[in-house]
């Protein structure tokens, strides 16, 4: 209430506007103790959320494991596997009307995870892994889809990569960062993006997280907004 | 200082006794962006670390990552990798008096890690491990070994599976939990653990890890002080 005083409601582009956010890593376990994860530390994605609530917006986030501080949104979901993520995404997708999936969701999980812990006992092992679902791409393509926008972390042809994931998926807007080796993003408190919609685009230079995360929720803002004028 | 004149000496029984400690979980990279870990926070080996510390040892602390505040020991390396965490105990293995393994170390790791993200593009992958060096027992097999206390974490057949452990590595001790499902061990702040040598066993029940890293010490520094009674 202290937020809807302080600014006017051209400050607060999104309020009223339902969104469903993903974050994190996912883990994929292979017994009770070894898991496949990968590096997203959640930051960028806890970050976004607390600043689309800032410009009005509902945000329920849905969060793999991080060691973060709870962000301040109105409802927050905690899950472990893409499964689960999976699950709870799908549950509200018919209810929000914008959709953010910044989680670095694991692209395959084990056929089938031990019971007990593995025992090692031989030189070599052999893990066999299947695909998990795209959660992106679903929603996309649900009959309403909400607007919808996709990261991609790539570690190199980082543009190229992003065009062809929002041409594929069929997404609203792709944010692009290069991951890996001295360029910010995973694991950092700084990144910078490549913000690519059907016709236009944007740079957003190397800044600290919780900065880039509030002129990103800016950004997407106005794009929904756009998107909304020019379809009613 | 402050400690050397609160204890009298008998109280710091492992005063000039240098130790070397692994903590933690040990992550084994897939790609820049993906890994295969575990479920160790590294909360119980820090809790050692301070508690062998506070009775006079001179700690080495290797660890891998972790989300821990930095515990107060005489040094710390940090380490990612199996083979990391294998080079810099090997490095310095030949000038500790006692050396305690307290890390997950995975036991295997990619063949060969990609250098850039694998693209997803198939509905299956295979992934091809290879054995990580057992660090506990090459410790242990040297000509002249420091006290060498090794952990076991274990889902089932727990006391079975420690004893076996310890006539096989040729470990003075070793303290076992019981990990995943309700009791205790990795991501709990509570623990319990069987503690095994030669020629007997004590049980140390369930409690906080800070009070059980206590207890163990006091183990350790009692079974230390024994052996080199015994073999002076």
């Amino acid at each position: 209430e202290i937020a809807e005083a302080l600014f006017p409601l051209a400050a607060r582009p999104l309020t009223g506007v339902r969104v469903l956010l993903t974050a994190g890593p996912t883990r994929e376990p292979l017994d009770p103790v070894r898991f496949l994860g990968n590096r997203s530390s959640g930051r960028m994605g806890f970050a976004l959320a607390e600043a689309l609530e800032t410009l009005g917006a509902r945000v329920t986030l849905i969060a793999g494991p991080t060691a973060l501080p709870a962000p301040r949104v109105a409802e927050r979901i905690d899950v472990e596997t893409a499964l689960e993520m999976h699950s709870a995404v799908m549950a509200r997708a018919a209810d929000c009307d914008l959709f953010v999936a910044t989680a670095a969701v694991a692209d395959y999980r084990p056929v089938e995870p031990a019971e007990n812990k593995i025992k090692k006992n031989a030189d070599a092992l052999t893990l066999h892994l299947v695909r998990n679902p795209d959660i992106l791409a679903e929603v996309a393509a649900r009959p309403s889809p909400p607007f919808t926008v996709g990261f991609a972390a790539e570690t190199d042809r980082v543009e190229e990569y992003a065009r062809d994931k929002l041409t594929r998926k069929g997404l609203n807007m792709i944010a692009a960062n290069h991951v890996g080796g001295e360029r910010g993003g995973f694991e950092r408190a700084e990144n910078a993006l490549t913000v690519i919609w059907r016709n236009g685009q944007r740079e957003l230079p190397m800044m600290d997280k919780t900065r880039l995360a509030r002129e990103l929720a800016a950004l997407i803002a106005e794009r929904y907004q756009e998107h909304h004028a020019a379809s009613s």
